[in-house]
């Protein structure tokens, strides 16, 4: 297997992309559409590994030749969906979704639910940058530092990205003592 | 020990209370106002186990003479705030956030970041029903079902034990066949 | 409530008994027996909540006043067996055994089969003082510190309790940098 | 990407590998062998990401241009051995064994000490086939069903293929209703 693109010393990116395991078709072409320019870029796709926004990112990241990692929430790969390279079982339930979104450098939520919203929460906790698409709007008085809304698939991912060389970047200053 | 009061056939309320690991006093007293009314009623309070609003809930509880119990993120107890009758350690990390939402039968969520937005939308992707006290604000354009929102400790209290009387009632009419 | 007999400074001794969901009826009062002598102890007995041994050794335990918790696989109550003061769920399935054994401050086995097995094996890794009362045997070349084997319910409970007190006592002498 | 080798309809075999995050020269040797075998044979090799043993099959799986999968305890992915194609990070801590041996059809242990016991029940739990090369004996009345011992790198890996072909067989059996 060739090295894959990357844009920090030694390893590849990894995007987790979250939504509904459901999704009407307009969210499921946005969905694939970031699937796809993930794949250009060389990203590794990361998502829960079952049907609607999942499945649609996975096919757009396949589409482009990326690779796509699905991590399921039972013990068995039945319910996963046609375009992922790879699949991990937990048997955690709803307990996997903190795997889904740790496992990516940055995270793109389109549309989805509660389970959804559960994601962006689990990410944001654990400083990975997030990307909010459509679905969810977000409030309260201290602000939400750490998300951000995009208005395009290609923002969406531009936005992942650069969220992720920034970070990338801090973490040397603060090697480098400053 | 005596039988706790119970709003259902033979076994007793469970209210988990969220929020954030730190709070400021108007917060806190809100947090303890809560508990202390969930105390009152006789419903056992399930909280992250931790300082902040977990503290201040279960410090309400205690002082009306209420059960409290705290489900700790990691192996040890120490980090356990001093009002907690019993402690559950988890070794899960934010993993626990899952068990600590599950256990209560409904769900209030005082202020708090994103471990708190997580637990909004595990308890709501479960079936839990969640008043949301003060804090986070959610949007999204099929509505936000199963989330309600309180302005006074006793509107939160209030709410979360209608709402668990309601999906009792539910599930005896479809037991009965309607 | 009243404050709990306790082994440790300011708090109760939690001891975790796991085994199988079924069992016969000799398993099934050993169970019984161990969880009446740690009920007599003061000792909060926790286990994984459903039938078995689990269910034996809460009824034990409730038998002698004692206070029982159970940890459940679901996010569901029902399959609680009877005899628990209080329920944890957990939605993680098999995953909640990490919280099941972590919650004990030593953990007493008596049969069982492969669940079993795993919650000894994650009970030794973190620490927690293990005693076999019945059912598997194990051996490495490098030994099994940290895990006994008991020929009566008593000598189990005897044992779990001064496992719990050697530890303390270590950590104390640790503490004034002996 | 190529379409990996094959045994079962449309997809590839994983076998998961699990044995101490520290280990001796011989059990190092041996782990390699085990992982060079799977490489060649092109399963899929999934391990906890770490050192030791999970690092020498990963190296040998990939010295046989196998692909490599690490599920690792934490958010971080520093600690990765550099064996590997792509690591999933939980931040779940011992939470995460199960997701590891769920992610194999079948798991090979090899020394190792509690973790991997755990390890070890929990994929025997779930029924996925055990094969033990060195290390751990496990003994109880009622025998261990679903754990075979192998006595050399190339037995342990025919066991493990093998015990998957036969589940397989096993369960397309049943579904033609026999």
């Amino acid at each position: 297997m060739e090295p894959l693109d990357s844009r920090r010393s030694g390893r590849p990116v990894y995007i987790t992309v979250i939504g509904g395991g459901r999704c009407d078709a307009v969210e499921y072409a946005l969905a694939q559409s970031v699937g796809r320019l993930l794949g250009n870029q060389g990203a590794i796709l990361v998502c829960g590994g079952l049907a609607g926004i999942m499945e649609a990112a996975a096919r757009g990241a396949k589409e482009a030749g990326g690779v796509t990692i699905g991590i399921l929430p039972g013990h068995d790969r039945t319910p996963a969906n046609p375009y992922l390279d790879f699949s991990i079982t937990t048997g955690l339930g709803h307990g996997r979704n903190l795997a889904v979104v740790s496992s990516g450098d940055a995270v793109i939520a389109i549309g989805g639910g509660y389970g959804t919203l559960s994601e962006i929460g689990l990410a944001a906790k654990i400083g990975r940058p997030v990307v909010i698409l459509s679905g969810w709007r977000l409030q309260r008085d201290q602000g939400t530092e750490g998300v951000w809304y995009a208005s395009s698939a290609q923002e969406a991912v531009t936005m992942a990205l650069e969220s992720i060389s920034r970070s990338t970047d801090d973490q040397a200053a603060r090697r480098r003592g400053k």
